[in-house]
Protein backbone atom coordinates (compact mmCIF):
# COMPACT_ATOMS: atom_id res chain seq x y z
CA UNK A 1 0.00 0.00 0.00
CA UNK A 2 1.36 3.32 -0.81
CA UNK A 3 2.67 4.97 2.56
CA UNK A 4 1.08 8.82 1.54
CA UNK A 5 -2.33 6.55 1.71
CA UNK A 6 -1.62 4.83 4.88
CA UNK A 7 -0.38 8.00 6.66
CA UNK A 8 -3.66 10.04 5.39
CA UNK A 9 -6.05 7.71 6.45
CA UNK A 10 -3.56 7.10 10.37
CA UNK A 11 -4.07 11.27 10.33
CA UNK A 12 -7.68 11.26 9.86
CA UNK A 13 -8.61 8.56 12.16
CA UNK A 14 -6.28 10.08 15.27
CA UNK A 15 -7.38 13.78 14.17
CA UNK A 16 -9.93 15.03 17.29
CA UNK A 17 -8.19 12.65 19.50
CA UNK A 18 -5.41 15.05 20.70
CA UNK A 19 -7.76 17.46 21.28
CA UNK A 20 -9.56 15.77 23.48
CA UNK A 21 -6.28 14.41 25.37
CA UNK A 22 -5.55 17.99 25.81
CA UNK A 23 -8.35 18.64 27.19
CA UNK A 24 -8.27 15.76 30.02
CA UNK A 25 -4.85 16.58 30.37
CA UNK A 26 -5.18 20.70 31.24
CA UNK A 27 -7.66 19.77 33.50
CA UNK A 28 -4.29 20.58 35.63
CA UNK A 29 -2.46 23.42 34.78
CA UNK A 30 0.13 22.62 32.17
CA UNK A 31 2.76 24.24 30.33
CA UNK A 32 3.53 23.50 26.21
CA UNK A 33 6.43 21.30 27.00
CA UNK A 34 4.69 18.95 29.37
CA UNK A 35 1.56 18.97 27.71
CA UNK A 36 4.12 17.95 24.88
CA UNK A 37 5.48 15.26 26.85
CA UNK A 38 2.45 13.75 28.63
CA UNK A 39 0.99 13.58 25.37
CA UNK A 40 3.58 11.41 23.78
CA UNK A 41 3.59 9.09 27.09
CA UNK A 42 0.03 8.86 26.83
CA UNK A 43 0.04 7.45 23.24
CA UNK A 44 -1.11 10.74 21.27
CA UNK A 45 2.53 11.76 19.00
CA UNK A 46 1.98 15.43 18.03
CA UNK A 47 4.57 17.46 17.71
CA UNK A 48 5.22 21.41 18.39
CA UNK A 49 4.35 22.80 15.14
CA UNK A 50 1.07 21.00 15.20
CA UNK A 51 0.25 21.66 19.24
CA UNK A 52 0.97 25.00 19.89
CA UNK A 53 -1.56 26.33 16.72
CA UNK A 54 -3.96 24.05 18.15
CA UNK A 55 -3.93 25.32 21.63
CA UNK A 56 -4.54 28.77 20.14
CA UNK A 57 -7.33 27.89 18.47
CA UNK A 58 -8.74 26.63 21.32
CA UNK A 59 -7.92 29.20 23.38
CA UNK A 60 -9.72 31.24 20.67
CA UNK A 61 -12.61 29.32 20.97
CA UNK A 62 -12.66 29.85 25.02
CA UNK A 63 -11.90 25.99 25.66
CA UNK A 64 -8.32 26.59 27.74
CA UNK A 65 -6.92 29.35 29.20
CA UNK A 66 -3.40 30.25 29.65
CA UNK A 67 -1.04 31.97 31.75
CA UNK A 68 2.19 33.36 32.44
CA UNK A 69 4.27 31.77 35.52
CA UNK A 70 7.01 34.53 36.25
CA UNK A 71 7.71 32.96 39.94
CA UNK A 72 10.30 30.47 38.64
CA UNK A 73 13.80 31.09 37.13
CA UNK A 74 12.13 30.38 33.94
CA UNK A 75 8.70 31.98 32.61
CA UNK A 76 6.35 29.31 31.57
CA UNK A 77 2.85 29.77 30.24
CA UNK A 78 0.47 27.19 31.86
CA UNK A 79 -2.81 26.10 30.15
CA UNK A 80 -5.60 25.14 31.85
CA UNK A 81 -9.30 23.77 30.00
CA UNK A 82 -12.30 26.13 31.12
CA UNK A 83 -15.54 25.21 32.01
CA UNK A 84 -16.47 25.19 28.62
CA UNK A 85 -13.37 22.79 27.78
CA UNK A 86 -14.32 20.36 30.50
CA UNK A 87 -18.16 20.09 28.98
CA UNK A 88 -16.54 19.87 25.73
CA UNK A 89 -14.62 17.05 26.52
CA UNK A 90 -17.18 14.73 28.38
CA UNK A 91 -19.32 15.40 25.27
CA UNK A 92 -15.95 14.15 23.15
CA UNK A 93 -15.67 11.34 25.13
CA UNK A 94 -19.54 10.36 25.30
CA UNK A 95 -19.01 10.27 21.54
CA UNK A 96 -16.02 8.17 22.00
CA UNK A 97 -17.04 5.93 23.50
CA UNK A 98 -20.32 5.65 21.38
CA UNK A 99 -18.10 5.21 18.27
CA UNK A 100 -16.26 2.76 19.86
CA UNK A 101 -19.43 0.50 20.47
CA UNK A 102 -20.07 1.11 16.39
CA UNK A 103 -17.19 0.11 15.86
CA UNK A 104 -16.69 -3.23 17.73
CA UNK A 105 -19.88 -4.14 16.41
CA UNK A 106 -18.56 -4.05 12.61
CA UNK A 107 -14.79 -5.83 13.57
CA UNK B 1 -20.77 26.39 23.98
CA UNK B 2 -20.86 27.47 20.61
CA UNK B 3 -22.74 25.58 18.71
CA UNK B 4 -20.25 25.61 14.97
CA UNK B 5 -17.27 25.35 17.93
CA UNK B 6 -18.92 21.98 19.36
CA UNK B 7 -19.67 20.76 15.80
CA UNK B 8 -16.78 21.47 14.42
CA UNK B 9 -14.79 18.89 17.03
CA UNK B 10 -17.47 16.41 16.67
CA UNK B 11 -16.73 16.00 13.27
CA UNK B 12 -12.68 16.00 13.55
CA UNK B 13 -13.33 13.09 16.14
CA UNK B 14 -15.87 11.01 13.77
CA UNK B 15 -13.74 11.74 11.08
CA UNK B 16 -11.52 8.09 9.89
CA UNK B 17 -14.25 6.22 11.17
CA UNK B 18 -16.25 6.56 8.49
CA UNK B 19 -13.07 5.40 5.86
CA UNK B 20 -12.63 2.32 8.43
CA UNK B 21 -16.40 1.39 8.99
CA UNK B 22 -17.05 1.39 5.02
CA UNK B 23 -13.97 -0.62 4.69
CA UNK B 24 -15.25 -3.25 7.21
CA UNK B 25 -18.54 -2.96 5.77
CA UNK B 26 -17.91 -3.71 2.10
CA UNK B 27 -15.75 -6.98 2.99
CA UNK B 28 -19.37 -8.24 1.74
CA UNK B 29 -20.32 -6.03 -2.04
CA UNK B 30 -22.60 -4.04 -1.27
CA UNK B 31 -24.14 -0.70 -3.15
CA UNK B 32 -24.13 2.87 -2.18
CA UNK B 33 -27.20 3.09 -0.51
CA UNK B 34 -27.34 -0.54 1.05
CA UNK B 35 -23.90 1.07 2.57
CA UNK B 36 -25.23 4.21 3.53
CA UNK B 37 -28.14 2.30 5.67
CA UNK B 38 -25.66 0.00 6.98
CA UNK B 39 -23.58 2.82 8.09
CA UNK B 40 -26.88 4.75 9.64
CA UNK B 41 -27.89 1.64 11.48
CA UNK B 42 -24.29 1.13 13.15
CA UNK B 43 -24.17 4.61 14.48
CA UNK B 44 -21.98 6.05 11.74
CA UNK B 45 -24.50 9.07 10.62
CA UNK B 46 -23.18 10.36 6.81
CA UNK B 47 -24.45 12.02 3.97
CA UNK B 48 -24.27 10.99 0.64
CA UNK B 49 -22.32 13.96 -0.26
CA UNK B 50 -20.04 12.97 2.10
CA UNK B 51 -20.32 9.42 1.14
CA UNK B 52 -20.03 9.28 -2.44
CA UNK B 53 -17.07 11.42 -2.36
CA UNK B 54 -15.55 9.22 -0.23
CA UNK B 55 -15.85 5.79 -2.55
CA UNK B 56 -14.27 7.34 -5.42
CA UNK B 57 -11.35 8.21 -3.33
CA UNK B 58 -11.10 5.22 -1.83
CA UNK B 59 -11.39 3.30 -5.18
CA UNK B 60 -8.69 5.90 -6.61
CA UNK B 61 -6.44 4.64 -3.90
CA UNK B 62 -6.98 0.88 -4.53
CA UNK B 63 -9.00 0.03 -1.29
CA UNK B 64 -11.98 -0.67 -2.97
CA UNK B 65 -13.48 -1.42 -6.69
CA UNK B 66 -16.90 -0.99 -7.95
CA UNK B 67 -19.02 -2.99 -10.85
CA UNK B 68 -22.34 -2.47 -11.96
CA UNK B 69 -24.67 -5.43 -11.74
CA UNK B 70 -27.20 -5.49 -14.53
CA UNK B 71 -28.68 -8.76 -13.80
CA UNK B 72 -31.48 -7.40 -11.66
CA UNK B 73 -34.22 -4.91 -13.16
CA UNK B 74 -32.41 -2.02 -11.47
CA UNK B 75 -28.96 -1.45 -11.97
CA UNK B 76 -26.80 -1.05 -9.34
CA UNK B 77 -22.89 0.06 -8.48
CA UNK B 78 -21.66 -2.53 -5.82
CA UNK B 79 -19.03 -1.87 -3.89
CA UNK B 80 -16.16 -3.98 -2.35
CA UNK B 81 -12.88 -4.00 -0.70
CA UNK B 82 -9.82 -5.02 -2.19
CA UNK B 83 -6.93 -6.95 -0.15
CA UNK B 84 -5.18 -3.85 0.25
CA UNK B 85 -8.15 -2.26 1.82
CA UNK B 86 -8.50 -5.08 3.54
CA UNK B 87 -4.82 -4.59 5.07
CA UNK B 88 -5.69 -0.44 5.22
CA UNK B 89 -8.47 -1.88 7.57
CA UNK B 90 -6.39 -3.94 9.78
CA UNK B 91 -3.83 -1.34 10.51
CA UNK B 92 -6.40 1.18 11.02
CA UNK B 93 -8.35 -1.37 13.51
CA UNK B 94 -5.39 -1.76 15.44
CA UNK B 95 -4.25 1.94 15.95
CA UNK B 96 -8.52 3.07 17.07
CA UNK B 97 -7.86 -0.25 19.68
CA UNK B 98 -4.22 2.18 20.67
CA UNK B 99 -5.95 5.08 20.48
CA UNK B 100 -9.08 3.83 22.77
CA UNK B 101 -6.37 2.80 25.29
CA UNK B 102 -4.91 6.02 25.52
CA UNK B 103 -7.99 7.27 26.16
CA UNK B 104 -9.39 5.24 28.68
CA UNK B 105 -5.88 5.78 30.38
CA UNK B 106 -6.47 9.73 30.31
CA UNK B 107 -10.42 9.83 31.17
Amino acid sequence: MNDDVLASHLQELRRGTVVMASLAILRAPTYGYALLETLADSGFAVDGNTLYPLLRRLEKQGLLTSEWNTEESRPRKFYRSTDEGAALLEVLLGEWTSLHTSIEKLR
